[in-house]
């Protein structure tokens, strides 16, 4: 299979090591057979309709260089969707930066993909965010598969696991911490005693929080997350709007260890059931699924059949993040049969 | 597609509720047809190559009655085995009582099953225990599937789980807490300080707990466990055996307080790697994703990309254990295209 990727950043070159890491055991083991055919970043693309050499493009994303200056054949200016429109390809891998404004430039480069017959998988929340049940119908209509389980809590295969083995249960609810930077803030306040402030600046001094942190702190990202679970299962057409919204910024350390005091601890939660879409701090139980501590994501699904069922795990970083980009590759090969 | 249910006690009647309150939507959305063709339990038999009225079904296991005294038509005496061999049936679900030292009944179910040509869904831990490797070649030699999903941990999605989304993951360990009643005592004993026998008996009375506790509290049923998922995941070839067990009676609650005030949890862990497979009582710090409490069970799979995915969920309870069914059921019949 002909694969794309659009963004070489570090979830692209996270995702190109893993596949050369792991080319015995895909071909050998799983019979899985993928060629990098295109690589496309902000200055421009390189493309080898006979398969990229994969160390040489990793060499390219550790330099300085963009790949299209660094390697010979290299196509400066060369733009995303000229490369998804001109390099023969099977499977576009999307992961540009994420806008969940206008869901740009992920959203044409997504479609325009679909619309050429190209399977795609993305990391990319702003698209599905801002036009999911579009992108779901274009899928429907192009016939194409489009997966996006990198779009949510990083490794965790919320959308596989719901769709594969639980396939007989029917989701009513989803809880989940979402957002492994306020959770690794609200951690520290609680156990430590900290001020917000101090364990924010620490935070991004160790890289686990951004140098603007808004998106985060005020639950944003969490709430693109749980715009995109509400559509995904419990089939409601919603958008970032429609989400109430309340962050951590107000949250004191006084209050996270009063709460662990008597027995809870305080997390950044987002819900998604047939009536409400919020995110917000909430006292959860100590010893509760969701009372995960550090950078760690959970989610939790409500069915009719097994009850309660949740995951958890690390919502980010390049190498846990191509775990889910890779079970969706995988996935899509053994659906279309190479 | 014909289905086989061998078992009519709990876990058979919460199936066959399951498959009729599940019918329509089943049907109409999932496009999944099944059809109840024979029903055993350890009365006889009842039969119907057109497919068995599940709701008549239903009353016979809610009666005193076994299904061939209360069915017209039953087969008082009828063995599973002459139903497996001479009822024409495309799947059958083994879900008798479980013996961890022979597998019998079960294990004779299973193989007569597939040297037959049957598909097989099973709930039963003996005949993995005492004969995974065996039965693994079995499947792969007559070329049935072959499913047992909830054998650990009920509801929760474990094999469905590494075996599909997460396909590009190699799995290096597993650790669970794997028993909800030891579980369940354990966190008594922790948060209320009272001794390990009232707890057991308080359990007892409330069904959480066997009359005869031992499977539970010496950790055998963990370490039934733990060889299952050591066999599936990690492709060793262990028996009961070889498991290191230490359970859960000289645990008081002066341990379980202490741990407590200082951040820890004591949980009945079972862990499996490639050196390693035992069972036994393990200090694991509060807001780590296996300190649940209650009854809940949880299992962290060690992977090379997403380090650690932990599932959580109730791993008891006939409808918790038909969402694992169901799911091994409908991932059949879409495997092998109904």
């Amino acid at each position: 299979m002909k694969v794309t990727l659009i963004g070489f950043g570090n979830l692209g070159q996270g995702l190109a090591r893993v596949l050369l890491e792991k080319e015995e055991y895909l071909e050998k083991e799983a019979g899985v057979f993928l060629e990098i055919v295109a690589a496309v970043d902000s200055g421009g693309a390189v493309t080898d309709e006979g398969g990229i050499d994969i160390e040489e493009l990793l060499e390219a994303g550790e330099s300085e260089d963009t790949v299209a200056e660094y390697l010979d054949g290299g196509e400066k200016g060369t733009s995303a969707l000229e490369v998804i429109r001109n390099v023969d390809s099977d499977l576009v891998v999307e992961l540009t930066p994420t806008s969940i404004k206008d869901g740009e430039p992920g959203l044409t480069h997504i479609k325009e993909s679909m619309n050429l017959g190209k399977h795609v998988v993305t990391s990319n929340k702003g698209p599905l965010v801002v036009a999911f049940q579009e992108l779901e119908k274009l899928r429907e209509d192009t016939g194409v598969e489009f997966r996006y389980s990198a779009t949510v809590g990083g490794a965790m295969p919320i959308f596989g696991l719901a769709k594969g083995q639980m396939s007989g249960d029917s989701v009513s609810e989803i809880r989940g911490v979402l957002n492994g930077t306020t959770n690794y803030i609200l951690t520290r306040m609680s156990e430590e005693g900290a001020p917000f402030d101090v364990v924010l600046s620490e935070a991004q001094e160790l890289g686990f929080a951004e140098e603007d942190p808004t998106l985060d702190i005020e639950g944003i990202d969490t709430a693109a997350k749980v715009t995109i679970l509400a559509n995904a299962f419990l089939e409601r057409n919603v958008k970032l709007d429609d989400v109430d919204v309340e962050g951590i910024s107000r949250i004191g350390p006084k209050v996270t260890q009063l709460a662990r005091d008597t027995g809870y601890e305080v997390k950044l939660v987002g819900v998604a059931n047939s009536d409400t879409l919020e995110v917000g701090p909430k006292l959860i139980p100590s010893g509760d699924p969701l009372a995960v501590k550090g950078s760690l994501n959970s989610v939790t699904l409500k069915t009719d059949l097994a009850k309660e069922i949740t995951i958890t795990g690390f919502g980010a970083g390049p190498r846990e993040t191509s775990s889910a980009l890779l079970g969706d590759i995988v996935n899509i090969y053994k659906s279309v049969g190479g």
